[in-house]
């Protein structure tokens, strides 16, 4: 009834100790090394310029990842060189099961990312994908650590954090369990998906009085509206070029 | 849009993050005792004898208490002595916030937990609720401490730990959400409340290819069926003599 790749819960952890399970083997908890870049990132504290924002997404993706069991170090911010950003990158990587890396994947001129992984001679498995938000999303392998290159958009790096590098963890540590839950909702609201892309909407889900589960997507202003995505729950799955109708029904995942 | 009482989670540490708040005051963790009373209880690690289990309660009681951001720190086990029991509790409840003791509370003749909590000069706030599980629950003050009496088994711990001290370690944190989140589902299978007590039914929560909300009640051996309950996302509400059929919607809150 407790299987090798089943997550230890406050639900099941009873069902051991009655069984006189008083020490199990888990799996190891993955290291996770995160580096924000880009020269619009300031440190939490030091006053943002123009067109600059504060670092939030490496305590953001910190908290996600040691929610998902991994043991997660911030490193300092790396900047908008290519043989800074290369040092950085290779000295977080060090013993490290996973990088990940925010920015530098797709604004201004350069992929900066994806260019210093390919000096350093990483194996890029991945580096666009048709997915909206995520689409300069890169995914490669540095030595022995599995890197992800995630957008510098917060909301974008949430998803993408949510759909690649929670896989990744959990599969590492062993987990049986490394897909998020499945459902159907109806929509709130009318929703409509990239032309090109496949699209998750950040949503919340509520009941209504006849127990039908409605995915109310959050309004974005644009993806770096994390306020807005402190209420997600789930996404709204839609395929690229869908558009639905409020009342329809729509594939989620529950976060 | 941060505001004093909301849970700091994933979602909105970034926010937090954006808006400089490097450090933000927080509630002070409650500290929580958990006492496991009766002769029937042995340690995990030793062999039950004829009528006895191991103690899987308060292993199980930990994990919830600090998911709900509790330190908790698990007391050995009292025996069914009244005078024995009088001084573990009055030991496990020093400077703590919240004293859990499960057991004694209906068992065998005596009712001892209630009777030492009576002798120790405990307030008694209620003793006695129409409530299944957790019919033979106590709820008292000993000095400082809040003292919750659940009853032994390990199902109707668990739900009487979620209805009653999940709400005051959240209260006590200076949380402003204190409840459980609420909805509406549909019943998979027919469900009966008791004659004369409200009822919680452990239950699994799936949707339908039409957005619908389906709950399946755990089918449970008694009350002592953690192993059905480990499967546990949500609770089925029932008032009491109420009989519901599968299709039917009923309430729920989400654990």
């Amino acid at each position: 009834m407790i299987q090798r790749g089943l997550l230890i819960t406050t639900n099941n952890i009873a069902t051991l100790a009655a069984f006189d399970y008083s020490k199990v083997k888990v799996g190891k908890r993955p290291t996770v090394a995160i580096l924000s870049t880009g020269s619009e990132i300031v440190d939490i504290g030091k006053k943002p310029g123009r067109d600059q924002i504060r670092n939030s997404n490496s305590v953001m993706l910190k908290v996600m990842a040691e929610q998902c069991g991994a043991v997660a170090e911030i490193f300092p911010i790396a900047g908008d060189d290519l043989s800074n950003l290369r040092s950085q990158i290779s000295n977080s990587a060090k013993g490290k099961d996973i990088l990940i890396i925010t920015g530098g994947v797709s604004v201004g001129k350069y992929d900066l990312t994806k260019a210093a992984l390919i000096e350093l001679g990483a194996k890029i498995f991945f580096e666009k994908i048709q997915l909206k938000p995520g689409k300069p999303a890169v995914f490669a392998r540095l030595g022995k650590t599995l890197v992800f290159g995630l957008p510098g958009n917060p909301v974008s790096a949430a998803v993408t954090f949510q759909l690649f590098v929670r896989k990744a963890i959990m599969q590492l540590q062993g987990s049986s369990a490394t897909a998020l839950k499945q459902g159907v909702a109806v929509l709130s609201s009318n929703a409509t998906a990239a032309r090109d892309r496949d699209t998750h909407l950040p949503s919340r889900l509520e009941t209504d009085e006849n127990g039908r589960l409605i995915a109310v997507t959050l309004r974005s202003q644009g993806s770096s509206d994390f306020v807005g995505f402190a209420q997600a729950d789930s996404f709204v799955f839609l395929a690229s070029g869908k558009a639905a109708q409020a009342g329809e029904t729509v594939d989620i995942v529950f976060l």
